[in-house]
């Protein structure tokens, strides 16, 4: 008994170090493969012979983009320590290096309380925020039909052409598929799951990421998650993206941060 | 004419891809050499060959303390692009990897203006802040004898065993040795030159990071760096560090997130 999600996430083992995988259309976004999506499969492969099952601390850099179909995801194995495991997960297609990441991986205490934490993001009520996608009868397209998204209307204008004014974007998302309940790998996806900020202010058009870390800050519990998204700065072409999610019970499950173009 | 620093993070070139360096003990942190220090003298080997000047995205993955004295960087070029340009550096002593790290390059616009940009933090006047070494006649101890600190007061508490109730510093950095002007290298030392901010809550001691990114969003001009640190959770004996350099023209020039372990 597995999920759609992760099936079109495993990998298969095929040889030292060495997994298959085969990359899943259904994961799109007009066209590339979702950046959160390859995150997932490649964390897979990462954590498949890890002592720690948390991905505490993630760096991935988008090098190129790869097509639908079979590829192949390279481990070294770097440190195996009491407290953290690093390795590092390289996805190659063709030959060429189209995703690589260093993953250290840790053992999170699922019931540990935190000893200081910040105020939460102010964030509409679900039953107050929107989905943005007009379903039709084949269901939303590409990554949508994937990930269940609700915009907090304070910051969904860009859905209707009156941008924000500044780079930010809150909701909350779930896989749409259920029972699929917040794991690691769906904490992947969620940290590049909102369209770009700058849409906020009105520049429109894909914007690729070229670098994305995430951490992992605590076990989830099952249900939707909360999402905001800030950007500090948009300048020569590039803009951040800093993300937190917070669970159903109010823990700061996952933080990132990506640096990415502008789209023209 | 070059800096100390300049000659303490030089890297000579040893083969393909093969760098050696000679870690200075000078920029010890009570015995293990500093984080940033490291982070500095990967980015000489990364970028020594790199089409493009900036280190734009750098994620550093801290394994093992290396000791002072001789140390190889090895350089994996993953991608040349028109935009950004992505490397591997991996610090290398006694054969095993001691600090890992992927980083992508670009080539900022030196007068490029913000198309947004987010609101500064406020920090005290340099003037009104404190310096946190007592100046003994040879000098303050590792680190704080080449990076000199100012410290906001309202954030320096824990200097007097009072501290602030969160986890949070302000203040200003540069290279003791002047002229030494922000650079890419100086931004590394930066990102990770103030103490652990736990220290805000009490929680002294020795805070080892697992793993730092860190951004370079513009060209800084000459002069003190504004620096902000400011952590969302304590958990579990993780917590978060996010850091954001100002240059001396009010430029946002870096940004970083650290994870690292409470100290006992």
């Amino acid at each position: 008994m597995s999920t759609t999600f992760e099936r079109a996430t495993a990998v298969r083992r095929a040889g030292d170090g060495v997994y298959d995988v085969e990359l899943d259309a259904a994961y799109s976004m007009g066209g590339p493969l979702h950046g959160g999506y390859l995150m997932a499969t490649l964390l897979r492969a990462a954590l498949a012979d890890s002592p720690h099952p948390h991905p505490v601390a993630n760096g991935f850099h988008f090098l190129r983009t790869p097509r639908p179909g079979p590829a192949r995801v390279r481990v070294e194995r770097l440190k195996s320590g009491r407290t953290a495991a690093t390795a590092r997960a390289t996805l190659i297609q063709d030959d060429q290096v189209v995703l690589d990441s260093l993953v250290s991986a840790g053992t999170l205490d699922p019931v540990a309380e935190p000893d200081w934490l910040g105020e939460p993001p102010e964030i509409a009520p679900i039953e107050k925020c929107e989905e943005p996608w007009t379903l039709t009868p084949d269901g939303p397209p590409g990554l949508a039909g994937q990930v269940e998204f609700r915009h907090d209307p304070e910051t969904s204008g860009w859905l209707r052409g009156e941008p924000l004014g500044r780079p930010e974007m809150r909701g909350y998302v779930r896989m749409r598929e259920q029972p699929q309940d917040p794991d690691p790998y769906v904490l992947a996806v969620a940290t590049d799951a909102m369209p770009p900020i700058v849409f906020g202010i009105g520049k429109m058009g894909w914007a690729p990421t070229v670098e994305l870390t995430w951490h992992m800050r605590a076990v989830p519990a099952p249900g939707w998650l909360a999402i905001r998204v800030v950007g500090r700065m948009v300048a020569d072409g590039w803009f951040d993206e800093d993300v937190e999610l917070w669970d159903s019970t109010g823990r700061l499950v996952a933080q990132a941060r990506q640096m990415a173009r502008v789209g023209r």
